[in-house]
């Protein structure tokens, strides 16, 4: 590894999405990332999307880049070791990262009597500890009720797990943040983060709660309206359904131009009395403007004004489904150098991202394949504990730990 | 400020959500965030939601705790003076996040030249730096067309701007580990991450690339179900909608134990020959299962099974409107110590989110109001830019620099 983390060491003890995907995103970036699991693999060992032989794609695609132990938790002596591997001298180690949440030996006291500077970062659902999943934070916080066609009264729950996706990055800010802390003052800590309140914090961020709080206003379903601005789907006349954003003056300015509305728009501006070069405006009257746009998306197809909307600078997307993107989309190809094809042990041979990032200084990592559970139990024991040998062998044939 | 990042300073150069989340997110854990827009206010000066006087509840959201400037960033002398402040010395400054993306004087091999150890975090809409947003960036890779009712052929927008909210949090991540590199080396370095490579990685991550691309299948929409193990939404006897889980052993066990389904269940795994205590056969099965739960909800009211569920392990949520959640929920006000109410000038007193994160070696920092825009321009001159009083009086006489 040649990331710009490299030398760090982080431990991770974990199931699911956050932080899963907070030490893959260090291990892209060069960190060595130990995770551990029993020995019959953790809770999301198994999780689907699967493949026909019942491997797990999800798996593969969280711990990319990871070093994997099985270890027997329920045994004192593969607690003593994972306590070990946790708490492993040298300056760049001593960081954990968790949502197992385990009390007792486990816990950042416990730990932290065997490295005073162990910086450990816990997930918990909501701040009391109690469990809660993005399915459920979500309705909670209230998106699904603002979520959907206008008018209609059913939640719609997001797909993509965006808060587990949101607190997983955090998880690795508060990880950075307290080792940086760490390395000025000698200080560990334990740095602790809710699901919960990640949402319930974004809710303020974007001025919902002001909204709610300051104007008396409980934000309806606006359809796929781009909130507070212009942005709109419509159906063209090859039965594509396309995104176009007018938010910046530019955006507008090139919508109104590429589709010939600009007559019909300075006439709907002169009957309302107002200009739609304010954004506020446009969001108002966002009902007049699509009436005035439909039908000429209606008559045209995105084959023929594609191009144009691109040189008039409009922002617009095709809406697509997964498979269609992936078809279509360059993006997601080796063209792409976040990209690349490579084997996954047990799965096959598919396009696998890395890290997003580009760092000057410190090259692009290409994707490393996810490890089976228990790769690299002997290499961990050996290089992190400090075995010896024949009391690898032991552990082995005792069953506290188990390889690939 | 206390905060875990005490002593740091970076500069943002922003507008939207993405990164004056990530300038946001670093001012809560304590550093000096210096927001610099043109005189007349940046792109999202006015945003949605606006109070009713047009004060931007949004601009007040994502912006608490930073210090402003403005400064007409057409004028020579005020792109000297945002280079000076960009620059400024200082082992802990020298931090700057954009998505402004200025080629020129504000590009990063132009403000290297004043500080050759400078770290650039900086944002694009795609790796080829063609604009794109959120509401784009979304349909582009296939969540729209996965979203709502099964059966349904309309694609549904997310309501959250999840793809900012994540990309924001990895700006953070980028600079934070930039700036370790920085430490250890001496070394600056432009860090670039595109907003669509952010989600593109994201498919990848949560394994639906692999699904098209191993399992050749396209994820259609599967309502509000809970992918791949069980959890569904339910309508109560008393109007109320549920989401309930069962992904764990402990919570589909807690689930069946307190609506009382076990010998249905146990019906159901007989007839279908198989065990549901497997997650992927409760996703398969789900219809099968929701058909046995429904009547029980339908029967069953919220105020008399929620302790129940709770004391058997059930992960579960009422949904709610924004407004409801509010307003029911403790979790949104100063008993979180997350939350405080704070005034904020131009729009008054409402409660306010601080950082979600526990540092134990920092404190929390209490929530901080947003600045009105200019509302530092002469301290950051004398104390960042380190101009004499003379000068700074003449930047206001000239126009080129204005105040709140």
């Amino acid at each position: 590894m040649m990331g710009v983390l490299k030398g760090m060491r982080v431990v991770e003890g974990s199931a699911f999405v956050a932080i899963p995907l907070a030490g893959m995103t260090l291990a892209q970036m060069g960190a060595d990332v130990i995770r551990f699991d029993r020995l019959e693999g953790g809770l999301d060992h198994h999780r689907w999307p699967v493949t026909k032989d019942g491997q797990s794609l999800f798996w593969a695609g969280l711990n990319k880049g990871k070093r994997s132990i099985a270890i027997d938790m329920k045994h004192p002596r593969g607690r003593e070791l994972i306590t070990q591997i946790i708490c492993a001298p040298g300056p760049d180690a001593g960081l954990f990262l968790t949502n197992l949440r385990v009390r007792g030996w486990m816990d950042h006291e416990t730990l932290s009597t065997h490295r005073p500077d162990l910086v450990m970062v816990t997930l918990l659902g909501d701040r009391h500890g109690r469990p809660a999943v993005d399915y459920t934070v979500n309705p909670a916080v209230g998106f699904p009720d603002a979520t959907g066609p206008e008018g209609s009264a059913d939640p719609v729950a997001h797909v993509l797990p965006a808060w587990d996706c949101i607190a997983g990055n955090m998880a690795v800010t508060g990880l950075l943040a307290a080792e940086r802390h760490r390395l000025r003052t000698g200080q560990g800590q334990s740095v602790e983060i809710a699901l919960k309140d990640v949402a319930a914090a974004m809710l303020g961020n974007l001025g919902i709660i002001g909204e709610v709080a300051v104007n008396g206003v409980d934000r309806p379903k606006n359809g796929n309206a781009l909130y507070g601005a212009y942005g709109q789907d419509f159906v063209c006349a090859d039965g594509e359904r396309v995104m176009v954003i007018g938010l910046t003056d530019r955006q507008w300015r090139g919508l109104v131009e590429v589709t010939n509305t600009g007559a019909a728009i300075a006439a709907l501006e002169a009957e309302l009395g107002t200009s739609l070069a304010d954004e506020g405006a446009r969001w108002l009257h966002r009902a007049r403007i699509t009436a005035i746009l439909a039908p000429w998306f209606a008559a045209n197809r995105v084959a023929e004004f594609g191009a144009a909307f691109d040189k008039a600078g409009v922002t617009w997307s095709l809406f697509r489904s997964f498979a269609r993107a992936l078809d279509e989309d360059p993006d997601f190809s080796s063209a792409n150098p976040i990209f690349a094809q490579i084997d996954q042990p047990g799965i096959g041979s598919y396009p696998v991202p890395g890290s997003p990032f580009a760092f000057s200084a410190a090259g692009r990592e290409p994707p490393a394949p996810a490890p089976l559970l228990g790769q690299h139990t002997e290499e961990i024991l050996a290089d992190v504990a400090g075995l010896p040998g024949g009391e690898i062998a032991r552990l082995f044939d005792e069953g506290i730990v188990r390889g690939a």
